[in-house]
């Protein structure tokens, strides 16, 4: 049985624990046959039947669970790098978005790109994902906004989950904007995520869970009520974008609705985050998306001390956060969202797992759990967190299994 | 003679150009000898004899100089990741200095730390630095504060400079902070440095640059003008930490010395920056300390309004910017100071090089300069800034070598 020894701190994120403790181990071994954790613990206790030939000497690394991103939009086509040089110059979102850029021109792009094309470079992204430690990405639709393309993004998903080491997890995000030529007839396309694609998708198993973006330039409250309620009467699980530009009720709606969780919430008031800790619904922060839009940042500590479980995600879009860097997200989330290191690191494992559903059995190194395992080259997680390197993930173990 | 070809974009980044003027060539290629560029421009005017057997095809990449990270502390003992944690959960910095943290516990680490040991360590930071496409690097002493220990970190750097493959700038900084064991009796720390230190390192050639931190909880005016007037009279250059905290004169302490550079800068007034634009001194902006201080940046767009050069560095050291990733401290220089992704590329090639006194040699793509390229893998300086990836540098040659 393989067995790592020698991990000089190991983070151990029991899905029960507070937020603020990791359950470190200093000094620790941790065994795992082919797709469990079966031993975790001071290597001193280690049982001497588990001290076989597969023995892996970490040489007093770290070691974590395979870190999960959960809030991703990880299929598009083209990219706005000009669009960055230009808001820099001083020029207007509008300004931009009447010069075709914007949010629209990735609908374009995504809307003219092949399946196979799209796989090819989400398949890249998801690489490089790996070699930064995550084991397990959420992945959104909402860049093709009709029925075809919206299908299409998930069937990349449904390839790419069959073929790639990386987890997946798909959702269902056809209510991200109103789609251009739905401008001046929004219930139509409601009409069509309600009655034609979410059923669909449901019945197909396309999609795990179901997002909205509810927000005054996007969805309206009442719309995302017979979304999310849609949604839920077929099976689909819920999450929802709220309260990005303005606390507008979103929370609220998510908890009403029962969601695992709720992402953005930079302007969340009281009672959103009353409503969030009421239903248990997880708060999914989105750091590198306040970083590059040089906007706030949602209030962690306040979610954190009224119980919610704040989770710490990339947002990966090629909009307002194109990097799919989560330990830079992580960094951000300690230095601007008054994260410890161990609150962080909890928001990107066990709590980003119950964001997508599955806590119980990924993002925590106990035994019974997936073996998901990254071993960091920095022997703790405040020098981890604090020593920022290009990418300090020295080896990745996936269901058992060395990447 | 080696030919890069099939250049997405070139930046040549001239030494005369504006700050905003990257001297962007799209579809070009570059010839260099054993040690300069002898010719750049756009491929199809390629001079035919030059296409030999050495063409390296860079299918499309971004070709820029190779950086120059002008302002690092990269000789130190020890680390300070608890710190980091520390200060998240509340504790202040008087708190951490009193438990023995901060600054004063960098010092005492880097005194018992062997030469042998800090030069293995400063190499691993200059082989992680070079990946990133950093082919000349500013070192500064001052974790050392007494004869054995600053002339210890000099000596360092007259190693790794005879044997590493990063060039490297040594400057010394004697004048960091007040030695502990000189706070009763400043005087006597400043007359070492001014009476035994300067001449001998001068006399030796151990640093080509003097530096010292004028600030409240430093040194005042009045001791910088002391050791700047002897550094410039032992034939040193000048650099100066200044107006980081307060504005409190440093900019113009350093324009009426000459200095090459002036450094931090948060805080810099009006004043201080006509200084430095009578001067012709640089300033070098430091966004990574910014960062994870969550402290306020220089204000880079006023300064290069004024005429000033705006250079871009890490300040890499082992409190307030624990990181040498200069492409991520140039993504927070476009997103925290309004400096396009062709003025931040300026601040990290030709005008960093004029920092460092060299911008006659290095930073610039253009014949007669020295060989030193990156090849990046993203097709222009937009993108480049914009997608942030854990390391984006393709290939790196430095002084016509490839690395």
């Amino acid at each position: 049985m393989p067995v790592l020894t020698n991990i000089g701190q190991l983070a151990t994120c029991p899905a029960d624990n507070a937020q603020s403790d990791a359950g470190l181990i200093a000094g620790a071994a941790l065994a795992f046959d082919e797709e469990k954790i079966t031993w975790a613990g001071p290597q001193e206790e280690l049982p001497a039947d588990l001290l076989g030939e597969q023995a892996h000497d970490c040489e007093g690394r770290l070691v974590i669970p395979g870190l999960v991103d959960c809030h991703t939009h990880l299929c598009f086509g083209g990219w706005r790098g000009d669009e960055f040089a230009m808001r820099i110059e001083g020029r207007s979102y509008q300004d931009i978005a009447a010069a075709g850029g914007g949010i629209a021109s990735t609908v374009k792009a995504t809307r003219e790109t092949s399946a196979e094309a799209l796989r090819e470079r989400a398949a890249g992204f998801l690489d490089a994902m790996l070699a930064l430690g995550v084991t397990t990405v959420e992945c959104k639709s909402g860049y093709g906004l009709n029925e075809e393309a919206e299908l299409k993004q998930l069937q990349v998903y449904r390839d790419l989950a069959a073929n790639h080491v990386v987890e997946l997890v798909p959702t269902f995000l056809g209510a991200h904007i109103i789609p251009p030529e739905h401008r001046d007839d929004r219930k139509a396309y409601v009409d069509l995520l309600c009655e034609t694609l979410i059923p669909r998708i449901a019945k197909e198993g396309l999609a795990e869970f179901c997002d909205a973006f509810v927000e005054d330039n996007a969805y309206t409250i009442e719309e995302g009520e017979r979304i999310l309620g849609t949604a839920s009467a077929h099976g689909l699980g819920i999450k929802l974008h709220a309260d990005q530009l303005s606390a507008g009720g979103g929370a609220q709606l998510a908890a009403k609705h029962g969601a695992v969780s709720a992402e953005h919430l930079e302007y969340i008031d009281d009672e959103g985050i009353a409503a969030l800790a009421q239903a248990g619904t997880v708060a999914v922060s989105l750091p590198l998306a306040s970083m590059y839009l040089n906007e706030r940042y949602l209030p962690a500590r306040k979610l954190m001390d009224a119980g919610v479980g704040v989770a710490v995600a990339t947002d990966f879009n090629p909009g307002s956060s194109p990097s799919y860097h989560l330990p830079l997200a992580m960094l951000q989330a300690c230095i601007n969202q008054a994260m410890t290191p161990q609150e962080t690191l909890m928001g990107a494992t066990t709590i980003a797992a119950r964001a997508v559903g599955r806590d119980n059995r990924i993002g925590s190194l106990v035994a019974g759990y997936q073996a998901d395992i990254a071993i960091i080259d920095t022997p703790d997680i405040n020098q981890w967190m604090y020593h920022f390197q290009a990418n300090a993930c020295h080896r990745v173990i996936k269901r058992g299994q060395w990447v």
